[in-house]
C-alpha cells in the first residue's frame, strides 16, 4: 500500500467533495438559526438541537438517500434511510423518536419495495415512520427521511468540543461484510438482532450521559478519514492519526476501508484518561475501538503509517463541508 | 353558478384524487407505528404525535413541494414549504419549534431563490429551519421540507374527533390574494407583519388549550370541502354544509375558493356552546370563522344552496385518503 495513492483517494473522494456545495445554501439562513430564541446547536453537526425545556433539547436531522442506491435497490435504500438517521441521533447522545419521510415515485412496485425496506429499518432500529408526503406522480425517484430524538442537554455530543490533547477514538463495528451491490456499504445490522443494533445505538446514548466524550460523529457519506476531518473542521483544531489503529476487518482493503459508510462506526474524541471507559461501553455493544491519534493545534488532519507521514487535509485552506458548527 | 358543476369539479380536484395513492403506500407499516410504544397518533392527521413525557407530545410532520410550483417559482415555492409545514402544527393545536429541509437541485442559482424563499418563510413565521441534506447533483428539483412541534398531551387537536350534532366552523382569512403565478394560491401573509401572522399559528394553540374544538385540520391541497372531507372520514362520521355560511372573498369565485390553498384556513368542530368563543379568539387575529353546518351521523358530505342538496362524498364508498386514523 502506498499512502500517498491511499491519501490522495480520500482527498478526491466524492463522498468528501460534493459536501462543498452546501456552504453557499446554508450561508442565506445564517442569521436565521435562532429566530425564535430556541435553538442550541445550528447547521454543522449531525443533528441540530432545540430547547424545548425541563432540560431537554430536541434533535433534528434530516438524510436524502442517493439516487444511485434508489435506482439500484429501492428495498435498501429504504432500509437506509432508517439507519442514516438513527446515527445521526445516535451520534449526538440522543434517543431516537420518530420519522417522517417524503418519497416521490410513480410506480407503485417501487414505491412498495421501499416501504418493505423502511419496514425493516423501522423494526430492526426499534424507531416509528409515522408520516409523510408521497409524490405519486413525480418523473424521478426520491427518498427523503427525517427524524426528530430527545437528548439530556447537559448530555448532547456535538462535533465543536474536541480540545487539543485529547485522543482520537475510532469506534467500528467489525461484524458485518460489504452490501453485494454496494461495496462501499459496510452492513453490520441486517444479520444482528434488533436487541443488538438497538443497544449500539443506546451506548452512545450512555456515552452522552456519562460526559465521556469532548466530540463525536457518526461515519458517513465521507468515511472515516472525512468525517474526523468535519469534526475537527467544527472543532477548529487539527489531530494526528496512525492509520493501523483504526479498526479494520482486514477482508476490506485500506482504500476501500476508509471510505465505507458503516452501520455502525463512530469517530469520537475524549480526554485520555476517560478512553478505557469509552471503549469498554463500545466493545459491550460489539463495537471495536481504539485510540487512533491525538487532537493537536495546528489545523491539519495527518495521518501516519509505518513512520510516514502525510496531511490530509490542512484548513487552512481546504474545506470539507466549510460551515462553522453554529453553537448559539 | 350551478350546484351539479361545483360538486363534481370538487370532487375530481387533482388536489383530492391524488390522495389516494397514499392508502397502499402506508398500510405496510401499519404494524409499526406504536413501534417503541410511544405514538399516539400515527399517519392520517396533519401531523403525527409521539409521547415524550412531561406531559408533551412531539409532532412530526412532513411536506415536499409539488414539481410546478418548483419549477414555476423556486423561490415561492420555498416559502410555501415553511408556511405548510407551520399550519400542520397549528392545526394540531401545537408550537412549530424547527424545520429540515432536503434539497435537490442542480443549479446554485435555483438553490439561492430557494433558500431565500425558505428564509423569507422563516421570517415571517418565526420558525428556524434547523438542518438538511442538500443533493447537489440530481436531474431534478425538488424539496422537502419535515417540522417538528411540541403540544400539550391533553391539548392536541385531532382530526378524529368530531361528534353527531357538533358545528362545523370554517375559518378563512379573508385578507389575501391570489398568488400571480398560481391562482389558487390564496396568499394572506407576505403583505402581513410576521407578529399577526405568528398570532393566527398560536389562536390555534389557544383553541387547543381550551378545549374548545372536537377537531380540526389546516385547509391544504384537497381545498376547503375536500379537508373537511378528510376531517369526516378520520372521525367517522358526516356532515351537511351550507355553502353561503363558507367565509370566502368575493373576489374569487366558488369554484376556485373551493379549491384554493390559503395561508391561513382551517376546517374545525366544535360543541354548539364553545362556537362563539371559538369564532371570537380566530376572529381576534383576522381569520373570518363561521358556522357553516353540522356533522351527521350518516357518512355523506352534503353541500346545500339555496334549498338544493347534493351529496359530495360518500364514504361507504368513495375514500379521499383512505386511512383510518391511528390513535394508538
Amino acid at each position: 500500500m502506498n499512502l500517498d495513492t491511499l491519501v490522495n483517494s480520500i482527498k478526491t473522494y466524492e463522498g468528501i467533495t460534493r459536501k462543498n456545495f452546501i456552504k453557499g445554501a446554508t450561508k442565506i439562513l445564517d442569521d436565521t438559526y435562532n429566530i425564535a430564541g430556541r435553538t442550541a446547536l445550528g447547521f454543522g453537526d449531525d443533528a441540530s438541537a432545540i430547547d424545548i425545556g425541563n432540560d431537554k433539547y430536541l434533535l433534528m436531522a434530516a438524510d436524502g438517500m442517493w439516487g444511485q442506491l434508489m435506482e439500484g435497490n429501492p428495498q435498501w435504500a429504504g432500509y437506509c434511510s432508517v439507519l442514516v438517521n438513527v446515527n445521526d441521533i445516535a451520534a449526538m447522545g440522543g434517543i431516537p423518536m420518530g420519522m417522517t419521510n417524503v418519497i416521490s415515485v410513480n410506480d407503485p412496485e417501487l414505491c412498495n419495495e421501499i416501504m418493505i425496506g423502511i419496514k425493516e429499518g423501522v423494526k430492526k432500529f426499534g424507531v416509528p415512520m409515522v408520516g409523510g408526503h408521497l409524490h405519486p406522480d413525480t418523473p424521478y425517484l426520491a427518498l427523503d427521511v427525517s427524524i426528530t430524538g430527545i437528548v439530556g442537554k447537559e448530555d448532547v455530543i456535538t462535533s465543536a468540543g474536541a480540545e487539543v490533547g485529547d485522543v482520537v477514538l475510532v469506534a467500528m463495528d467489525l461484524d458485518g461484510q460489504q452490501h453485494p451491490d454496494f461495496k462501499l456499504n459496510w452492513d453490520t445490522t441486517t444479520h444482528k438482532t434488533a436487541e443488538l443494533v438497538q443497544a449500539q445505538i443506546m451506548a452512545m446514548n450512555e456515552l452522552g450521559k456519562k460526559h465521556l466524550l469532548t466530540a463525536g460523529k457518526d461515519v458517513s457519506n465521507p468515511g472515516i478519514i472525512g468525517t474526523l476531518g468535519m469534526l475537527l473542521e467544527a472543532s477548529e483544531v487539527g489531530a494526528t492519526i496512525e492509520l493501523g489503529k483504526i479498526p479494520r476487518n482486514s477482508t476490506v482493503d485500506w482504500e476501500e476501508w476508509l471510505k465505507v459508510y458503516p452501520g455502525s462506526g463512530f469517530v469520537l474524541t475524549a480526554k485520555e484518561e476517560n478512553a478505557e471507559e469509552c471503549i469498554k461501553i463500545l466493545e459491550k455493544v460489539n463495537i471495536t475501538t481504539q485510540v487512533a491519534g491525538r487532537i493537536i493545534e495546528e489545523k491539519l488532519l495527518n495521518l501516519t503509517h509505518q513512520g510516514q507521514e502525510r496531511t490530509v487535509f490542512d484548513f487552512n485552506k481546504d474545506m470539507i463541508i466549510g460551515i462553522k458548527e453554529e453553537i448559539l
